[in-house]
């Protein structure tokens, strides 16, 4: 029975190395030798090749909040998520500083100080600006929260309904629409499905209102990049702060490194505290083991 | 009797015309014509060319916080600052933007952008990020509380010693070198008086922690602007946010445009609101006529 481990952190290899020394499961690093038939549980960020070499895996960890990216892992495999208070709060700070960063026109200023322009913009005070939060989950919920008590107006959508304290919040499929004409900033935290895959478009910018801001911190794959392009230089999209993208590294030939108004962020808006996630598995082994319900896991058919 | 209004704003025009409509004291626009000894009030931001032209002159009320530039007004004028709520949130708000955007890496990540670099840097906690604030005035308080509030360490250094809730405050003239090497984030919101005047300076720079952080949201003439190039390419300063400048606006022809990891913005950290201004300077011209101590006199000796 053993754990197959599928992260290059040396920090990270350390701790899961000392955890597993007390455990009855044995840690297999994906570089060293081991044999697939007794691999029962992976933890990884990305899909690995093959699951098929796995014939008696049972349960696999992802690193991240996040999941979509192992949606081809066969149904009867169950699938945990990372559940971090560390990366709920760095998230938040990111999109918190992103709003704030917004707000006062630092990416506007930053675009006309590469062409030496000194040009003021009016302040608009934070009870004036109304941001509207895609995915209404831990994360978004905490953000809604946050941002509402540093002075924002704040709306929300999610697929269901969710009561927040401060926060007019909307759900349904298109809910969303109801609230692009009045937001400041869209903020997209997301999770990837098929319904959510390509929803910041050139029709989803058309319905914001015009010069609104959008931070992106779902996944890459909610924007359609070329239309976000579009829409930053016609001024429909005022400004952008983007830290997630479809290729990652973003590639030299990509063309959003010089979208105007628009900050580009190297997937830095969270990051998993090595202690949870040993924790978080730790405890969801032991269950598994004992034979217990497992904690965190995701809902197959919904994809998060 | 008169009152010299030395604005081109028409809103600031129309709101203070409004107001004078009931008040024994005559506006005259300074493009308009008017008789200089009929002067007893003067309302402007930049010192008028020549103050003797105006025998009977007897407070000049300024219309920003800062009054570092009306330093040649004779001492027999009483000098009145503005206090304006608006303007202290306004600058409180900028200050926290830009020491988040410092803490989350944006000033570097938009240096990165410019040569399509994708390389993370580690998140810090906000908990782990101490702001030194140079300045405790009221601007200067209520940036350290709110900068506590969201979750910072705050120390903060002024002249005569404060108590601030949440803040280690130090005073004395060089009290400010005991906060220096444990700052990951040197604000400056100092009022501009010999003893501040290139305080910035490269022997202010080395004894910073190395690749910690300026914020700069005083006067440009604190800052020894070669002396934060070199610091800024040497990496002994990590980022800057700049928003006052010796001249402004600032020149196409000034080196700082092109100062790496250093967000330019053209001095938008305040701005004083026109309706607390009104109603500011009647209250205090219904004092001086009724013979009453004025409010918010500066104390010229001190020069804030």
């Amino acid at each position: 029975m053993a754990f197959l481990f599928n992260e290059q952190d040396p920090d990270r290899i350390a701790a899961f190395e000392a955890a597993f020394a007390d455990l009855p499961v044995a840690l297999k690093h994906i570089d060293a030798a081991y044999d697939p038939n007794e691999i029962r549980y992976v933890f990884t960020w990305q899909p690995l090749e093959d699951w098929s070499r796995f014939p008696n895996l049972e349960v696999v960890f992802s690193v991240s909040a996040g999941v979509d990216q192992l949606k081809g892992l066969p149904d009867h495999i169950a699938l945990i998520k990372m559940v971090d208070p560390h990366n709920t709060q760095s998230v938040v700070d990111y999109v918190l500083t992103a709003c704030l960063a917004i707000t006062r026109g630092f990416p506007i200023y930053a675009e006309q100080q590469k062409r030496k322009v000194w040009e003021q913009h009016p302040n608009v005070p934070l009870a004036q600006t109304q941001v509207a939060i895609l995915g209404l989950g831990d994360i978004g919920t905490q953000t809604a929260l946050t941002l509402a008590t540093v002075g924002f107006q704040v709306s929300g959508w999610s697929r269901n309904p969710r009561d927040i304290t401060g926060v007019k919040s909307v759900s349904g499929n298109k809910g969303y629409l109801s609230l692009l004409p009045d937001a400041d900033i869209v903020v997209c935290l997301l999770p990837l499905t098929p319904e959510t895959r390509d929803l910041l478009s050139a029709s989803f910018f058309a319905q914001m209102k015009q010069g609104a801001a959008l931070v992106q911190a779902g996944r890459g794959a909610h924007c359609v990049s070329e239309d976000l392009g579009a829409a930053l230089n016609s001024g429909q999209i005022g400004a952008a702060v983007l830290d997630v993208f479809d290729t990652e590294p973003l590639p030299d030939a990509s063309a959003i490194w010089d979208y105007p108004n628009c900050l580009v962020t190297p997937h830095v808006a969270g990051r998993t505290d090595t202690k949870t996630a040993v924790s978080n598995v730790v405890e969801n082994l032991m269950r598994h083991i004992q034979g217990q319900d497992l904690l965190w896991q995701v809902d197959r058919q919904k994809g998060y």
